[in-house]
Parts: structure tokens; sequence; C-alpha cells
């Protein structure tokens, strides 16, 4: 563990931008800097160096964490695999550590979220809650377990990897090869795929987001969809329900599996946490197994946004220092 | 910790019978006594109580573990909720050491066959597993998760609780209220309900079975159906196909959720494990989350067959003694 006062870098790897920030020890984010994702290997490891180097050249940086969508080795130096960049098999922390002279760690980012939720967000307290699942709703759903405020990553360094889990059979095809997955549901993503195909069934429900579509059904985006249903668009508060149904219903799962304390749902769609929560909340208590008949998790939403993978990699690289 | 020498008492408490065996520190079981299963909460401590006190007569025992299926409180000492016996939030522990004047603790059945597979049997070995889940097929399922070798409980002592994930979005009908529970499909009850549905839409592909539906469908088991497609029987044997696809369905749920080094199927249903678990192993491998990109789970057959919950509920009284 680093000094009290040293600055670490946490960088945010994600598909479309690299996110860095400088962080200290109370999880501030003290300057940031970023950068468009390349897709060529090489051109990904001299951005991510670029963004740290280029906030190790304004504050005196001991360590990074790079946090990232993918399969990452036990021992946290390797990317096995990442569905949205280049890395497969690599050992990033190594080629990182080299380009910049620094420390490195990598670790997936709904870990690193998680554990900045943990000490610096919706999970903040000592002592720590004996198991807290995280689960970030975005693009598609990230998800960690903590035990006693530690990360449990499995035997593979692969778990919990909860998105892809199947909820409705034969339900809408995947990227990942599988149908009807969770985060198919369940995201930014599904909501408005949900929006999308409740616009086909039933055009005269909503104009205003039926006008969208016929330009360019990519123009409606989850992030649309949750502020049409802020303003009261029937069509797109359905779809909200939809979603939280489906939360509700993985939360359920997901409380069978873990049996949590406390769930912290995060990731971009969490700003929209009051459209949804509540009923999810409700779905997710009358879908448990032996419902009324043992304690139900208390169910929060991530305070840390955006920067949660930021300051939580920061945090790692601070740890591993 | 008891010492080398000190004999421990086991008791399965199950839904039809009290099994209860008299268990030495390398796990061989010198003597056993059973009982029916009373329903009254008080004939049934009785029981239990008498059971114990009938070995106790014989060996020179020291403490006594129980384990049951249902939710045992974090302290393991109570039991909040057994769907096949009278106990509701009971401080169990408590009134069987008076009755016995033995130390007692209270285990969840498939955690204390997980700790004897673990120690005895499957999983015994050092170092042990990082990550092991025991899987129970028998009447449903019952589940462990054990991480380097500790039992994880989660916050309320319930996890994992995995027989009533669902699998199949308006399914078959569980007891628990929902629909789809993966032991509707994956279970010795499942097997039975299985073949009855296939008898029912094609009669003339098995006339033995047939015959025993037409008498009586509760004739139909789980074991019988086994016997047959161990016999060749073309609709038994599709039956059991059946069951494979689902047990490497929920296996690859599992490993999504839990990532484990090893995977130890156990239960009754175990014992015909050669009829079903290559299959069962393929099916995982191909529906995993990122199939070819992750190492995969050993998955192995649980040995200790239907004393490892005596097993290890003695192992545990070893333990807290």
């Amino acid at each position: 563990m680093l000094s009290a006062a040293a600055l670490t870098v946490g960088v945010d790897v994600g598909g479309t931008s690299v996110r860095a920030g400088v962080v200290d020890a109370d999880g501030a984010v003290l300057d940031t800097a970023r950068a468009p994702t390349p897709r060529a290997e090489a051109a990904l490891e001299a951005t991510v160096a670029r963004v740290i180097g280029e906030l190790a050249g304004r504050h005196p940086v001991e360590a990074a964490g790079l946090a990232l969508a993918g399969f990452i080795t036990p021992d946290r130096r390797g990317v096995r695999f990442a569905p949205h960049l280049s890395w497969r098999d690599a050992p990033v922390a190594d080629r990182i550590a080299a380009r910049t002279g620094l420390p490195v760690v990598v670790e997936h980012d709904a870990n690193a979220a998680a554990l900045a939720e943990l000490h610096f967000g919706a999970a903040a307290g000592a002592p720590p809650p004996s198991t807290t699942v995280f689960v970030a709703l975005g693009t598609g759903i990230g998800a960690a377990l903590l035990i006693d405020g530690v990360l449990f990553r499995g035997a593979h360094g692969v778990a919990p990897e909860l998105g892809h889990l199947r909820v409705v059979p034969g339900g809408r095809p995947c990227p990942c090869g599988k149908a009807g997955c969770w985060e198919r549901y369940c995201s930014g993503t599904a909501l408005a795929t949900t929006a999308v195909e409740m616009i086909a069934r039933e055009p005269g429900l909503s104009p205003a987001l039926r006008r969208l579509v016929v330009d360019d059904p990519g123009r409606i985006t989850g992030r649309r969809v949750a502020a049409a249903a802020r303003d009261g668009d029937p069509l797109a508060c359905a779809a909200v329900a939809d979603l939280a149904r489906w939360l509700g219903e993985g939360l359920a799962l997901v409380a069978d599996v873990f049996d949590p304390e406390l769930v912290v749902i995060g990731g971009g769609v969490a700003a929209s946490a009051p459209l949804f929560l509540d009923d999810a909340r409700e779905h997710y208590a009358s879908r448990l197994t032996g419902a009324g008949r043992r304690p139900l998790a208390r169910i929060r939403t991530a305070q840390l946004g955006e920067d949660a993978a930021v300051v939580g990699a920061a945090r790692l690289a601070r740890e591993a220092g």
C-alpha cells in the first residue's frame, strides 16, 4: 500500500474512449485526460500510455491501474479476452509498465467500480457489508461480488459474469452467441431495444419516439428512452417498466446465488434509477426463492457515476503499490 | 477442534427419515442409527435426540452435527425454514443440545455434504481447490460453494440456492411458487416427470415404462427411469439425455456466476452419472459465456454417496467442538 499522500492514476479503457484520472487516497479525482480508443493493439497501448503520461507530467503519480470489460488473469497482469478491445492473451500490465515506467495492475471494470463504491460510495462504511453485489447497467451488464470487502474473482478470474445468464430461452439473440441473456433485457441497450419493439407494435403510442425511429432506429438510445419516460411519454414509461421487471427478476436470481446484504446498482442506467428502482425492488422481493421467509438485501444506487471505474482502478494501483 | 481420537455424530434430518452415524476423524462411519421423520416439532426433536442417544450409548461421542434442507441462521444454531420439516424460526441446536447433553451445530445438508467431499471425497487434496461448487441432484437440487475450502453462506446464511433458478420462463410449475425452476428439469424428480411427459406423447416408445404409468404415474421414479436407461430403453435414454442437457445448461450458469475450479455432482442421481455426465459436460462447455476463451471447470462425481451429509455434519461438529 502506498503512503496516504501518494497519488495514483486510474484508467477506464472502454470500447469508445480511454478515460484516465489522477486520484488521491480519499477517492477524489484531481485531474483527467481522455482519448478515443484505437482498434489496433499497439496503438491502443500507446494511447493508454499517453494519457497516463499526460497526467504523470502534471502530477507526481506513483502507480497506475487499468479497468476494462473482459477476462483478466487471476494475477491481474494479463487480459485473456476483451470483447470491445484488441487484447487477446496479452501481458497488458507489463507492456504499459514498460511504456510508462510505473507499476501497473489490470482489473475488470465492474470489479474496479465495485471497489470504488465500497470505499467511497454506496457501500462505504465500517465494517463493510459481509456480501455486496455490484451490478452495472450500461451497454451490457457488468457485475462484481465483494465478500467482507474483498473482490471474489473465482478460480480463473472471470467471476461473476451475470450479463449472459439466460433469462428467456429462445429470447433476443445476443452477440455472445446465446439468446435471452439478462443484458438483452436489462441494460441501456435493452431499454432502446424494448422501446423499438413497442413502437413497432403500437406506433401511435409515442409519436415523438416514433419519429426518431422512422429516421433511424439507431437514434433510439437508452438515454433518450429514459429522458422520454421522465417527461411522461407512455411508451417510454412502459419500456422502463419492462426493464424494472427484468432487473427485479435478475436480482432475485442474484440473491439466490449470492445471498447479498447489499446490492449496488451502477452504470450509466443507474442515473435513471428513480424511474425504475422501486418497481424492481418489489419484483425482486416477490420473485425471490423463499420470499417472505428470508431477509431481503438492501438495494442502493451507486454514488460515483461514471468515475467509479477510474477511482477503483486507481485504488487498486494504490493497494498493489 | 476436537482431538484426532474423538468421535462425533452426524445426523441427516431428511423429510422421510432421520439418519445418524458415528464418524471418526478420517471420515469413516463406524456405526449408524435411523428412524422415520415425525411431522410434529416436539416429536421430531425427540427422534433426533433418540438416534443421537442410541449412538452415544454405544460410542464415546463428544458432539453432534445436524444436516437438513432449509434456511439456517448464520450462527448455525437455528432453522429459519425447512420445506419438509416442521421447524420455523426454531433454536434447534440449543434444543437438541439440551436433550442430548452434547454440543450441537446445524448446517444446510448440501453444505455438509460438500464439506465431506472436500475432506474425504471428490474434492479431497491439498491445497483445496480455490473454488468448488457442489451440486446435489436428488428430490430437488442442493448446492454449496467452497472458497479456499471454506463454506460460503452469504449474508443471511442461505447462499447458494440454485435449485430455484428459473431456467424456463413459463415452464413446469414448482412447489416454491415459481415456474421453470432448474430442479424441475434437473433432479431425480425431474427425470421421472420428463419420462411421464414423454410416455404421454409417444406411448409406443417404452411399453415397459408405460405399463407402470397406466397403473400409477407415481410408480415412475427417477431411479426406475435411470435403471431402464441402463437397460437401453429408448424413452428412458431420451429422458436421461434431457436431464444431461439441463444439467449442462445449469452448470454453464453456475460457472458464469462462480467461475469454479471444480464442480462436484452429488445426490442420489449421481449414482447414474455415467449415463449423463459426459453429455452434460459437453453441453456445459458449449453454453458457457466466452466458451473457448476461458478455462473450464473440472466436473467430477461425488464419492461418498448417501453418507455425505452425515459425514459432513459430523465433521462440522468436530470443528466446532
